[in-house]
């Protein structure tokens, strides 16, 4: 390894003092909000069931994940036993036996594995409960002032977007530390731990989130005939519980899992270059722009405020001031880093293009998903005409918007191959990681804007029920106004950062399949890095056509998944309306029991779909061989971003149709034109909170999995009885989980089904 | 060019004899068919309008294609002079000059391309003229006997898939036989011809049929509140109309074009295999098939009847018949040709697993869209719960579908493999396309399968309103039920057969660049075939992720097409009903002047998706080269046929699960499901019959163009100011292609929307 010079050294650990900043930051922010206020005693005890309803979810996720998470350590460190160790681990530790550094680098795979899932899970559990001791802060705030109310829902988002910041970047560090040349074993398996955390909380949470929606409505507002949010449906809670478990744990979590992801793909592709020039800057770089990010998200984040004399103010000038500092501060910093340390200018170059990324991707969702524009405004005319031409307009405007995201992103490949004209692929692989790189840099503030989001909407929600006085009403209104677009545009930056993260990764896929098989001593011709990953190939071709598929069959059945659990809670509440006095509103409901059930579900769910996520690449790998299996990661890749875009601003365009027209537009509530678009909106909440957001980690996942599994399918690439046999079980395995996840849906919901009443019946309710 | 055998210059021309057998016996039937009695004068009234509508239809679409045709034909006569000739084409015309032989060359490719096209045209101009003559014959028939009904309609269907067969073969026959060794460079613009031409009959078509479907829906049944069907609604026939238009005129120019590639692409990949083995057989082999599928048609079609004895018989069974008789006709023929000609089995099996796949593909599609199994169950049943819940089980159903679609392409393509394992891809890419020739050799069967379908249609429609006794009626309504099946079962196949249609072009366009890079001195290590199309260089990802999005920016426009032709008649429809004297039924509204406008409205929008198709991968081609333009073919398989078996799949599932309720399922018609069924079909009519089938032709012209572009995009490889103004101006052409489809589709669809009469305003109407 080349050495770094001291100034190297110090920055290093700078990087580390700066990520322990961050998180110090985070905890400095908790103890103000927790010294704030919580307001009257019947705000008090609303919330109180929304926390226990919270509590409930998060330890009974904890105990779903834990085995999961022991079982996959042992495995990764065991699989460190099938290979031999690479030349560089053997150069790190040098005196030991190989034998020894085998067990080293198998602890380190394992524990970087650990340290990963910890750090997501915490960041989504940990976020999730400041946000619920948020929300009833900012609605006893907002009767004192906009700007305090403002600052307590925006610092309380904060939190979670420095603890992303902070744990993504000081694990990418200390593993770095630790291992140096050896890291990128070890950071795989700290991208993977948080890539499958993040899967099972994105996954989970949406559909939790969405379950508990659509049960709600269907048991209280179809069966029982009682109203919205009535507080003798047991599913109430589960439904405000599920805005934080979707928008603030599962958002979280995927975001800190692409931050993640990010650095470990920078850090393989950077020690790539280290290797062919020399320098290593080109790893120093990376953790060094993020680091001004942290410093930059501190300092931004914490300009965020509304004007004290004002009554009413313009949260999201508030919000933007914080950001466009940060921004400002980044560029600047990031120039002199260019011109001082680098000695060069492409990697600024790379590293704005990534900025600009999150910008254009930014606008590209406002346009499509924002009332303001004509695609929202088509929608809501179309709805005129019934639910079909809704929803007909609604597909088109999600496909065409999908076209056009995906060309921004293949001009973001374009930059990183304009910038690095000239130079080899490793390079303009690198570019496309520091454009990553760059597009997360601000995570600290766009976190904290996202969980912004569900913090303002469950304030609002406990002022209506504990019925604030008007005036407090108002500032609620217009913060969750504001946090419906900032949900949205950090939706659009988590599924763009997805894809740049996957397709780094598939580049730290070719670099390393090509060092595993020199070091099994496959000739060179051979090597991946010289043959590439060729289209052209039968072989190849199937991979990529069925890894085209998968995130159509993920889609499919995660909207499945969404009704199987709905169906679920029906039961319970139905279960629950059976108690004497409870329909009296004598005896509360057990609104633990149904977020219990709803969270066992939505867990149960997932344990199918993250199978298929992790053998389907192994499948694919150890019969159709490495290469097919780099073009069954393409495939992935390009049929994830398609399907995830569409489905996400086809769900945001219905539901913003839905919410100009609730305005007051062509008859407002109530009227035709507003039944229609509610039949949109309700197709697009499991698309745009369940189905779509789940591409993200499950690309990622795929990606990582086959990263993991390369050198053992290199290994096993003959054909042996071991192998085959293998596969038959992994794929009778797949098989059955798809197959359960069908049927169970099916019978489950239609045993709810048949007993649903029918308006006629259910009119002579009271 | 190696010899061929007394044996095979025989085999040759019986080739070309046993094509027009198929057309003599086309014309035989034609024959038959017009000899029968057409019925009651009010009956020949009815027919007399459809037939009006039609012979409009026809007419404008002729008026409008036949400029570009000639504009197209003078742009390939002259494309080859951009690069030099052949050294084949040389060989082939020894003693002539240079130029001589490129001119040669040059209005091989032209005339080739225009014999192509009128081939298209005539298959969907004589299917659909013949269509209409049956289907009133059928009507006739239907109160005689149930044998001869069904006889009339299917062996009027017979007639389209015999010219379908017949100038397929023809064509590709008479082009090898003059230019021999050269032919590629000819077939290549046969294809072109009928693959364009088949882009437009079946987008037009299919924007055509949708928008009559829900233009008179709109301003019939809504506006104007009078009922469906009604003789003063003018868009009523351009409705019947559309049934021809979409189902027989697209479906048979469709499939004409997927079986006239699968020949061109069986050929050129022939002929490499010419080359490398020295044995001639390879290229004698598709022909051969093909002619014995043409001989086994015609006996088979000729079997299809109904018991005589009988008053209603099963049609399936008797269609069904007719089809495993030419099957087993064909199996058995290939069996010997395989072992007496071929002298090997691989060929055979690469045949049989063609077959294998149309009937795999069938048993996907009944599946997914039969009312007998569980996914059309499932979304009846969903359809209780509202149209949010239909919807939503509907797209799941039809992602599902999807999968397992391209699974059976993804196995095809794992078949050619197996059976050419150990050999050179070369043989591979022929398994792939003999699979082609095989799945496509029963065409004569499929056609008339299919257009059996809108014959039997427009006679059940014919007879209802000719109010025929009812007995006849529940002979065709039986009749009538199998065209659905039937028309179903040929639109999977269409699909399956367009992707691998493609897969052999894009092996085609290997084997054609390498040819086109060694013609012009490219080092051998720069070779298409030696480098591959490798998806891991950057330009190759971007061109792949560009591809991808291209099926999804096609359907956004489709479906956004069809409310704009629709408002179009609404608006015609409108000011026709001011005349005076029509809504009391004194005037005859002008059917023919409601008919045109729809036709020309729906060739207008077909200009901009064409320029589209044509101009995108020109300008891949000329920015990023040859090596990205494959990444972008193949991200537009990918792309195009998870999409297309989508949007087919889940319309088919929705219209039979509304079917299934109008039978009496869950209250039947009228009912509160049964409204939300009919919101999931009215979502799926433009999925499946426009935007769903548009994706097939599309696909391939792009393969097609990028083949024939190839050598020029080789030629100027290097960006001279030429090449870059060319780009900008197609690419601003593209875009405005892109807006004006949308733009205007807005504004005149709203226009309309303005002064669609609310309920209230219109219950005052009679």
């Amino acid at each position: 390894m080349i050495e770094a010079t001291t100034f190297e050294t110090v920055a290093l650990w700078c990087v580390l003092g700066i990520a322990l900043l961050g998180l110090a930051y985070a905890l400095f922010l908790r103890r103000q909000i927790m010294a704030e206020d919580k307001g009257t005693p019947k705000m008090i005890e609303i919330w109180e069931a929304i926390k226990q309803g919270a509590e409930a979810y998060l330890t009974r996720q904890l105990k779903t994940i834990l085995p999961l998470i022991v079982v996959l350590t042992l495995a990764l460190f065991f699989s460190v036993y099938i290979v031999p160790p690479s030349t560089e681990a053997l150069e790190r530790f040098p005196g030991l036996t190989p034998d020894r550094v085998k067990m080293i680098i198998g602890l380190g795979r394992a524990g970087a594995f650990v340290l990963g899932a910890l750090f997501s899970l915490s960041v989504g559990q940990f976020g999730m409960r400041m946000a619920v001791q948020g929300n009833v802060r900012v609605a006893a705030a907002s009767s004192k002032s906009f700007d305090k109310a403002l600052k307590i829902a925006y610092r309380t988002g904060t939190i979670t977007g420095m603890l992303t910041d902070g744990l993504g970047l000081f694990g990418g560090t200390i593993i770095f530390l630790i291992f140096q040349k050896a890291a990128p074993d070890a950071l795989l398996g700290f991208g993977f731990g948080g890539t499958l955390l993040a899967l099972f909380m994105r996954v989970g949470g949406g559909i939790y989130t969405k379950a508990a929606d659509v049960g709600a409505d269907l048991v209280g507002k179809i069966e029982a005939c009682i109203p919205e949010d009535d507080p003798r449906n047991a599913a109430v809670v589960a439904d405000l519980v599920g805005d934080n478990v979707g928008d603030c744990a599962g958002m979280a979590a995927d975001i800190f899992e692409s931050y993640e992801v990010t650095i470990v793909s920078g850090l393989i592709l950077g020690l790539a270059l280290v290797h062919i020039t020399g320098q290593i800057k080109w790893i120093i770089f990376p953790l060094l722009v993020r680091a001004i990010g942290v410093l930059s998200s501190i300092i931004g984040t914490y300009q965020v405020r509304g004007k004290k004399e004002e009554k009413r103010g313009n949260a999201m000038a508030g919000i933007n001031r914080g950001f466009y500092t940060s921004a400002i501060l980044c560029i600047v910093s990031f120039a002199f880093l260019a011109h001082f340390y680098m000695d060069e200018w492409r990697a600024f170059f790379s590293v704005a293009v990534g900025i600009f990324l999150a910008i254009a991707i930014d606008e590209l969702t406002k346009y499509f998903t924002h009332p303001h524009y004509a695609p929202v405004k088509e929608i809501a005319r179309s709805s005129r005409t019934g639910a079909a031409t809704t929803i007909l307009s609604g597909l088109s405007v999600g496909m065409e918007s999908s076209v056009w995201a995906i060309m921004v992103i293949a001009g973001t490949i374009l930059s990183a191959l304009l910038i690095y004209w000239g130079q080899p692929v490793a390079f303009v692989l690198y570019g496309v990681a520091m454009t990553g790189i760059g597009m997360l840099t601000l995570t600290g503030n766009n976190v904290a804007m996202d969980s912004y989001g569900p913090i303002s909407d469950n304030a609002n929600g406990i002022g209506e029920m504990a019925c604030l006085d008007k005036n407090s009403r108002q500032i609620m209104a217009d913060l969750d106004a504001v946090g419906n677009t900032t949900k949205a545009i950090t939706k659009g930056v988590a599924i763009g950062s997805a894809v740049i993260a996957a397709v780094s990764l598939f580049g730290s896929y070719m670099t390393d399949v090509t060092k595993v098989q020199a070091q099994l001593g496959i000739p060179e011709a051979q090597h991946l890095l010289n043959t590439g990953i060729r289209v052209s190939i039968p072989m190849v071709l199937i991979g990529m056509l069925i890894g085209g598929a998968i995130p159509w069959l993920f889609s499919s059945l995660t909207i499945n998944s969404v009704s199987r659990a709905a169906s679920l809670i029906v039961m319970e509440v139905r279960r629950q309306f059976k108690i004497p006095g409870l329909m009296e509103g004598k005896v509360k409901p057990d609104y633990r029991q149904a977020v219990s059930i709803c969270t066992v579900a939505a867990q149960k769910e997932l344990i199918g779909l993250a199978l298929l996520a992790v053998l389907a690449p192994l499948i694919i790998g150890l019969t159709l061989q490495v290469e097919a299996l780099g073009g069954f990661l393409a495939g992935v890749i390009l049929s994830g971003q398609l399907l995830a875009v569409f489905m996400a601003n086809a769900g945001g365009a219905w539901d913003n149709a839905k919410k100009t027209i609730e305005d007051g537009l062509y008859g407002g509530k109530g009227s035709d034109a507003h039944k229609a678009a509610v039949v949109g909106d309700t197709v697009g909440d499991p698309l745009k909170d369940t189905s779509g957001p789940a591409l993200n980690p499950m690309i990622k996942v795929i990606n990582l999995v086959s990263l993991l599994a390369a050198p053992i399918i290199i290994q096993y690439r003959k054909m042996t009885w071991g192998v085959i046999l293998f596969v038959v079980v992994a794929l009778a395995v797949a098989i059955a989980a798809i197959l359960y996840s069908k049927r169970a849906g099916r019978t489950e919901f239609h045993k709810v089904e048949e007993s649903v009443c029918t308006p006629a019946e259910s009119s002579g309710r009271p």
